[in-house]
């Protein structure tokens, strides 16, 4: 059986970090993210922040609230892969489309919002800053889709409060191994 | 500057067990339901799920959504404790109404679904055994008010997932301690 990896958490919380973690261990890597952004550009537009969410829009209202969750199955189902971590889970609808067709294991990897705008400031470009005003604006995005529920319900958390990135590795490794061994705890 | 350690979590989680780990190392404690509870007898009502519900909304509605902290101030200032540790944070508008009178660390406590229901019923009364239903008609309410959102935007996050009673306890008291020392990371 298909075995999802579903790891969830805020913007700069440290999520790609724990997804590679796993991709080092033989897991496949899908990201919501290249998902969302393959779509924009089959529609013929630029993947831009704006278009993206556009698109992320659309998708939700022509194929419901778990559309990209479906996006990323199809992908999965083609690459017949058959333990694979997804980056990026924002909503439980989300979740929920995962589950229907995979045993899943969902992680929110979590950071206070002041380590979360020092990590996103220090992986963005210098010469285009990220502000305050725009990293609160993200983080209230984020949380309109539901990811606050998503992380509340996740089946395992993952600090990334004092860890470093080896350290962080290390964690998810352990917890997904756990799983592996002995299913859900 | 009076300092208080807000702890959230979803129903379960191990809140009661981290609050009071740190009323062993000093702190005062605030349970928020405590408070809704008394406000309840107050205005003459049997303080049982269904009144104490209803008041809290009531509360809400009259002196707006930090209703319940703006209670837990009034009895923290009347008691003139230095450092608190309030169980029980379900929104940011509680949140953020601490943070204009105190120093405040906030604190999720995180558990698994399947986690926290076992929790649960081992807690519960034998002759009343919680259903899964009950379950999960809880967590709704919860999510409704917007604790994910608090739970999501944490100064720390702890995780009751594989602990024992005590290692959560020795985890709370190493978070706060940092504080205490460093501020927030």
């Amino acid at each position: 059986m298909l075995r999802i990896v579903a790891i969830t958490g805020m913007p700069g919380a440290g999520k790609s970090t724990a997804a590679q973690a796993l991709v080092k261990l033989g897991w496949s890597r899908v990201v919501m993210g290249d998902v969302i952004r393959a779509e924009t550009k089959r529609r013929g537009l630029e993947p831009d922040a704006k278009n993206t969410g556009e698109v992320m829009k659309l998708l939700r209202k022509e194929r419901g609230e778990s559309a990209v969750a479906d996006l990323c199955l199809e992908s999965i189902f083609r690459q017949s892969a058959e333990k694979v971590v997804v980056d990026g889970i924002r909503s439980m609808a989300e979740v929920e489309a995962f589950r229907r067709r995979a045993a899943v294991l969902l992680v929110a990897v979590d950071a206070s919002p002041e380590r979360r705008f020092e990590l996103l400031r220090e992986r963005g470009r210098k010469d285009d800053p990220l502000t305050h005003e725009m990293f609160l604006e993200r983080d209230r995005r984020e949380l309109g889709v539901g990811i606050g529920k998503a992380i509340a319900l996740a089946d395992e958390t993952v600090s990334n409060q004092h860890a470093t990135p080896d350290r962080l590795a290390g964690e998810i490794a352990r917890v997904v191994e756990r799983w592996e061994k002995h299913g859900p705890a």
